[in-house]
This record gives structure tokens, C-alpha cells and sequence, in this order.
């Protein structure tokens, strides 16, 4: 992964923003954003379900795309929250950090 | 989000190879590969789910907290099919790409 | 419930059966059974998520509507695997008889 | 299925209602209903994955005991909301008229 695919997250996110406030029938993050939460967390099970199916499958090129579904709605729900992709990767640093700690210590 | 920050999911997906082959007493992702697909995508539904929940309570640091918890076991999903987080975001980046073009043209 | 509603599950197993073979473009059922197995599953998925929904919402009405989508969608599952309601029920019955035991046992 | 099997669902909500008052220690529903709505629905998300994955397998053994997980937390749901499978009964005969009126319209 080089530093461009680093702002991935990041710049799908500001994509999202700029989208949230175009024509509905233009775009589909602003009629997603418009249908409200129920809409967008349809979307999340959905999205969950279909990478379950598809690493049952063990087809690779289905879970990458599955998965990429399910994080660009995470996303855009994060986007509906007034929080973004910086707010989870704070929080999966803070518990790598942790379980570094705990795993040194566990090492003794 | 910093460059520090962008490369969180590299480095989740670095532990997470690392820890692979630890024994499953002393690891939690060791014992989740050592389940097999089955225990990963019970634990992608179950926290889908919980990210659904915590979006209808309106709970934004729990929204995140799920979020990064279904993001992590979607890592560990990628990690047991000998994918990366980098093959998620590139994925991410080219839909980008298109729908930016997409975009434009609707623009004329 | 009357004796009339106990035969509701298989009533609607009934008319899953009729209608599979039916042309796809008339019948819902028809159409979902030539999808495959994923267009089934993805619905189970999305009307779990709804009926989580529907509950967080405390929406009585949603509820019962959504339950009622989800063992419809757990019916022709049934059905595409040469199974039926009463197979589900007899399991149910079977833990209802053990779980009664182990209960009466534990009460001494 | 005979006229004992199409009591199953209500002799099974019968049950959930008798042990909804015993100690949590004791009872599984007593325990997963004290813990609230949640926890419900965090299992039927679960149950509905590994109804999708036992699917996949093509194993109906499994099928048939997850459906049947699935509806018995169901069963708990309805009981939390003061609701029963009479309800969910109802519904599906509801629309198994209708849709039959709509069949048989549609046949002219």
C-alpha cells in the first residue's frame, strides 16, 4: 500500500460530503443520505450478508468487492453521524496500541 | 487524518499476519483463524448487526466502536483469503475514479 | 390462535410449492427460486436487519410485519432445500421436550 | 405435519412466557429477555448469519436448526414486545389471501 491508497478512505469520504447535498436523482449518496438511517443500514446488512456469501464461496474477487460495499456504507453512515473514516481508524490505532501493550506483556 | 492515520489498516493488517500463527490460548485472532471462515463471518454478521443497533440509539461513540469492529473482523476475513486491506482500497479508489467520471460527464 | 392459524406455515408452504414452478415474471416466488440460493439469503439477511430495525424503533406493527417477511423468506429457503415448515417445527418441538426435562430436572 | 405440530409455536411461546419470570441463572430466556432488546436482536443477526452459511454448505441438518434458532428468538422478540407468533400467523394468512386473490386475478 503506498501513500496515495493511505487517503483512500478519506478522499471516498469528502466525495460523500460533496455528493450529500446533490439532486437525489443524480446521486446515489444523496438519496441514500435522504431516505435517512433505515436506508443506509438496510445497505449495511445487506452488505454484510452478500461478503458473508462470497468468502462461503471463496471467491476472492466477490469478497474484495462485497467488502469495499460494506465499508463505502459504513462510510456513508459514518457521513450521516457527522463522523468519518479518521474517528474509526483513531479508534482501531488506540486498540492496536493496546494490544501491542498487552501482547508484549503477555510475553512477559 | 494525518499520514499517521492512513496507514492504520496496514498496520491492523500487519498484527493481525503477524499473530496468525500464535497460539490460540494467548491470541484472539490465532483462535478466530484457527475456527476457520465460519467463526470470522458469524462475528462480520454479529457486528454488523450491532452497528445497526447503535445507529438507531443515535450513539455516535458507539457507532464508531462497532464500525471499527466490524472493519478489524472484516481484516481478518481478507488475511484468511490471503487478501489485504490495500486490495479493498484499491477496489474503493477505482469506483472513485469511475463515479468521479461518471459525475462529470452527467455534468456535461 | 385457532386450529385454523396452526396450518398458516403450511398453507404458505403450500403455495411456495405451487408457485415454483410458475412463470417468473407472475410470481414473486417463482422468480426468487430461479435466482438461486444468494437472491434468498440476501433477503434473509435484509429482513433480519429490518425486523432489528423495526424493534429498535419499538414499532409493534413494523415488528409483526417484518417477522412475518422473514419466516416467509425462511419458507422458500425451506423449500429450494427440499424441506418444510414442519421440519422446523418438529426441531422446536424436539428442544421443547429436552428443554422441559432439563428444566424439570434443575427444579430437583 | 400433523394437528400436534401446528400448536408447536404457541406451546414454545407458552413456554418463553412461564420462564420469563425465573431466575436469569436458571433460564435462558429469563437471562437473554432481562437482558433487553439488544441482546435479542444481536442473536437474530447472528442466527440469520448462520442460517445463510449453513445454506451455503448445503447442509440441511443445519439448515433446519438454524431456521429453527431463528425462529425461536423471534418467538423471544415477539414475547418482549408483548406480541406472540399469533400475530405473525395472522399476517402471513392475511397476505396468503391476498396474494391468492391477486393470483387468481392475474390468471383472469
Amino acid at each position: 500500500m503506498n501513500d496515495a491508497d493511505g487517503d483512500v478512505l478519506a478522499r471516498v469520504a469528502a466525495t460523500i460530503e460533496r455528493r450529500r447535498n446533490a439532486n437525489p436523482r443524480d446521486s446515489y449518496v444523496a438519496a441514500l443520505l435522504a431516505k435517512g438511517d433505515d436506508a443506509i443500514l438496510k445497505k449495511i446488512g445487506e452488505e454484510a450478508t452478500e461478503t458473508v456469501m462470497a468468502a462461503k464461496d471463496g471467491d476472492k474477487i466477490r469478497v474484495i468487492s462485497e467488502v469495499a460495499d460494506l465499508w463505502f456504507h459504513c462510510l456513508v453512515l459514518l457521513a450521516r453521524h457527522g463522523l468519518g473514516p479518521a474517528d474509526v481508524l483513531r479508534e482501531l490505532a488506540r486498540r492496536e496500541g493496546v494490544s501491542g501493550h498487552a501482547e508484549k506483556a503477555s510475553r512477559g
